[in-house]
């Protein structure tokens, strides 16, 4: 009984078990920055055409999207946003953002958020990545959270709990959110990428592992998975940086609602995960001409962190939506008066939540 | 000003500023539980050779030691040991304790202490892995314990922090300690090597990463290495469990030495370092019989963690020494009832801390 939890078959029957929806029903929504996404989805082809894929295409691009036949899919653009959204003025769906319009509409029950300037990575044996495949084997595996394993993900093939690992926390928790990381170009600042213009990541690190419970992580949205009904409505697109631009290091809205659901999850009792998959990441943008927009943001986290750090959720917040709210009173509070980015980041957080329950939680 | 610590030369070159004592020199006790040791010196060679070696013969263990030539060592035994420490009869320098005595009489800045069933690993290139070398570049450069990077070591070649890490926070703290991990025979409890008797470790992850503060390890003996002066005194020989043995699967005393180190890192803002340097580490003990041993260390664990987890150091107590009093005292107040090994442990640590300040502090 002790062993239920170790060996990875025992695992999933277990979680069959639990779960009453047994099948796996992600969903893609890509965001398009971009019109023309045939290589994009050609070179996904594989991994995405088995599934839903949702498409959002930034309210601001002009030109038609160019997509390849063959994929079970739907496009959302500024119409439909206008529609569905068209009552709230504090969410803004453009730019980056225009991807938490497909986190809303979707009813499926995981959901992979993969950026258009990205394709599928290789790893150290020349072998295609699934990152579909790991994202929910991420995400259909337990967490732990409350102890650190240092043999990384235990429920790994191969792998399992180290010598001390309390038998009472082996179970784990759920995994709500899964973070894949970025081969080629790394998820760097601007000031960084100015100054290691020609760094490239190259070193693959063949481990996933679960952030422990009450420590911060600046999640990136370029690659990340998530169980849509434990964790949706704390992914916010609630900080709009005033001169926020289209490239990934000018803006901070993934930070934000990163560090959103990293405190709701530690609050439920949730996990979340980093590492496998990777993705291959391709160069855009100019980030010498990026670095004034991006010293806002650079800033602004200096008050975002040591507020995220000391923001404590009452026990009677036992959903995620009750969660959100309660960060968002909080914010208001202690940092609106700091900058209005915070005050709008606050009130686009408790619209989202109104908007999540009326348009979203149907399914 | 703000990258000072972003690029490698600029950090060490700070390091070098900060500190007084500019040279590194290791010291590597391993600890004799078998008496002929040629293979392992042997081995070890390339690395171990241009530093100053200290043995610790188990004084259990009868034969004589064989040790070959070329070696710059120090070999300590039963007649050291009583001379040294006789006074003490709580602390015992037998089995895997016996690492402890080196800790205590090596006036070296790093110690590196490697099991004797250990030999130097193979990174996936084939390349023999220089463990004391890595061991020395994750205590020489800083960690990040206050906040998670998804990119692993931040410091290491090619990397950096990733976008969203406050830049407030990317100075790091010293790292007073670094846990290196183990190929083919990792370290799990005799239950699951029992149940997994010819699973082996063969998956090398390419990475070194801070634990993050307030979150508790099972920090392993096995291979790890720290700054002495840094926090020496907290690693403490100390839970010796009733049955006892010889295989590393039937002890506890470095999950409890470990448990005391992170809380006391913690509390005095160092860093703690898990994953690179892989050893390779060899098959030896029969788990079937070790595992009715076990279970009284498995169960330990379910009392010791909660306490761990909880227990606060005050503000006053500003000293590695100061912090584990503070420990001890809490340990036999709290857990001293329940088990009589608690309340021997408590007084192995504050004689520990006695101990280490007539004979261990003396430079």
């Amino acid at each position: 009984k002790l062993f239920i939890d170790t060996g990875k078959d025992e695992v999933f029957s277990l979680i069959q078990t639990l779960n009453i929806q047994v099948t796996l029903t992600p969903v893609l929504p890509t965001r398009a920055l971009r019109s023309d996404l045939t290589t994009f989805m050609n070179e996904w082809r594989p991994m995405f055409s088995r599934f839903h894929v949702i498409i959002v295409k930034d309210p601001d691009l002009k030109e038609e999207l160019k997509i390849p036949e063959g994929f079970n899919l739907d496009v959302y653009g500024k119409p439909d946003i206008d529609q569905v959204a068209g009552s709230s003025t504090s969410i803004l769906f453009s730019g980056y953002s225009c991807r938490y319009f497909g986190y809303l509409v979707s009813r499926k029950k995981y959901i992979i958020s993969v950026d258009d300037d990205c394709l599928p990575a290789r790893d150290p044996k020349g072998f295609l990545v699934d990152a579909v495949a790991q994202h929910i084997s991420n995400l259909t595996s337990p967490a732990t959270p409350f102890f650190f394993n240092t043999l990384y993900d235990p429920y790994a093939e191969g792998a399992d709990f180290v010598r001390g690992y309390p038998f009472s926390l082996r179970g784990g928790v759920k995994c709500a959110l899964s973070c894949g990381l970025w081969l080629n170009l790394a998820d760097h600042d601007a000031p960084t990428q100015a100054l290691k213009a020609r760094q490239r990541n190259s070193r693959y690190v063949d481990a996933v592992m679960t952030v422990p419970a009450r420590s911060l992580i600046p999640i990136s949205g370029i690659n990340i998975a998530f169980e849509r009904e434990a964790v949706g409505p704390a992914l916010v697109p609630a900080l709009k940086l005033a001169g926020e631009g289209k490239c990934r290091w000018e803006t901070m809205e993934d930070i934000w609602s990163g560090l959103c659901v990293k405190i709701v999850c530690d609050h439920l009792g949730l996990g979340v995960k980093t590492g496998l998959p990777y993705i291959w990441r391709t160069d855009r943008g100019d980030p010498i001409a990026s670095l004034k927009k991006e010293w806002e943001g650079v800033k602004l986290m200096e008050e975002v962190i040591p507020f995220f750090q000391s923001v404590r959720l009452p026990r009677e917040a036992t959903t995620v939506e009750e969660c959100i709210i309660e960060v968002a009173n909080a914010v208001k509070e202690r940092l609106g008066s700091m900058d209005p980015v915070f005050a709008r980041a606050a009130k686009a957080m408790l619209d989202w939540v109104e908007l999540w329950q009326s348009v979203g939680s149907s399914s």
